[in-house]
């Protein structure tokens, strides 16, 4: 059974920046060649997390909004304290909402629902360039 | 190494309704014939999600609680003042949650603890019909 | 391809007690032979998480208080006024961060960030000894 991990590069603005990688992963899923397996998406780094939405405005807002809430950009941070990085909502905002996703494939298709997109999250105070990592196991 | 999908179907009443499908996924594994490998359990749709809990009536209505302070269901969504859909809180609390989970399989067995069921949320402001996927890689 | 099972046991002291145990998979891994493949990392039972963090006190300070907003514990829980256990808070907050994590292996290396390691969550209310559950699959 074939194993292969794939990675493409994502340019992100950070502040809960929310892209939708969807088709990005179903090409480097149809160039493994791999038809029936598990997909597993990740991002490297601990201030950006994985997950899937209904990708459109609305839905995009209101998750920024949620974060927000559940870990506020403006209130003080130990990590921000210590290191003046002045990004210890991002990384609490990762930790919660988590870096990697599972999908499976059932020949040769993605597994999801007609409105699921699959996102990276930016949660970073700043633009990155995010190393996004696809492992297609399978037949 | 064989790759095995299966699938079922969970009704379901919506507003974070939470359904204990331990059974139903134990069912599934049984019927691959894989002793050992890897269980993905994932919902299709963008306002649905798996976790595990202690399934018992206080634990669920604790989550339920704690899910309505996270993403309250009486403020405004831009998600339904674009589309109407009034479901704008249920994409929110999807993503956060997730909509997949992976667990060990151990000579047959799910790798849970005693107390440790696999729960569907469907945070949908109406019942739906939901297709819960069963990945199955091992041998 | 290989179908490895790892387990090991963490000591830890509840209340959101988060301990880095990215060696010990880093271990587990080295010890399984497998070289490319997929690693899930998870924690059995339903008071505990495993997610990512940068490892430094002040992130972990940071989560620990995040983590107490979004499920207090100064409130009453439906899962105490029923079974007494004083443990409400802890099983909302593993239900959302949830129990699992799946990382790619490449060439023997976690594909993690330089500051990205993997952490177990204990929320329960009095110290516990963990079980965690490595399962490789590759080759």
């Amino acid at each position: 059974m074939p194993v292969t991990l794939r990675e493409f590069h994502v340019p992100t603005r950070g502040f809960t920046d929310i892209v939708d990688i969807t088709d990005r992963v179903r090409t480097a899923v149809a160039q493994s060649g791999i038809k029936n397996g598990l997909v597993t998406v990740c991002v490297a780094g601990s201030t950006a997390g994985v997950s899937t939405i209904e990708y459109e405005s609305g839905v995009v807002q209101d998750l920024k909004d949620a974060i927000e809430r559940m870990a506020p950009s403006d209130i003080v941070y130990h990590h921000d304290l210590k290191w003046g990085d002045g990004n210890g909502f991002a990384h609490v905002r990762a930790a919660i909402v988590g870096s990697s996703f599972c999908v499976p494939l059932d020949s040769g298709k993605l597994v999801l629902g007609t409105w699921q997109q699959i996102v990276l999250l930016d949660f970073d105070n700043r633009p990155r360039d995010r190393r996004v990592f696809i492992q297609i196991t399978g037949e």
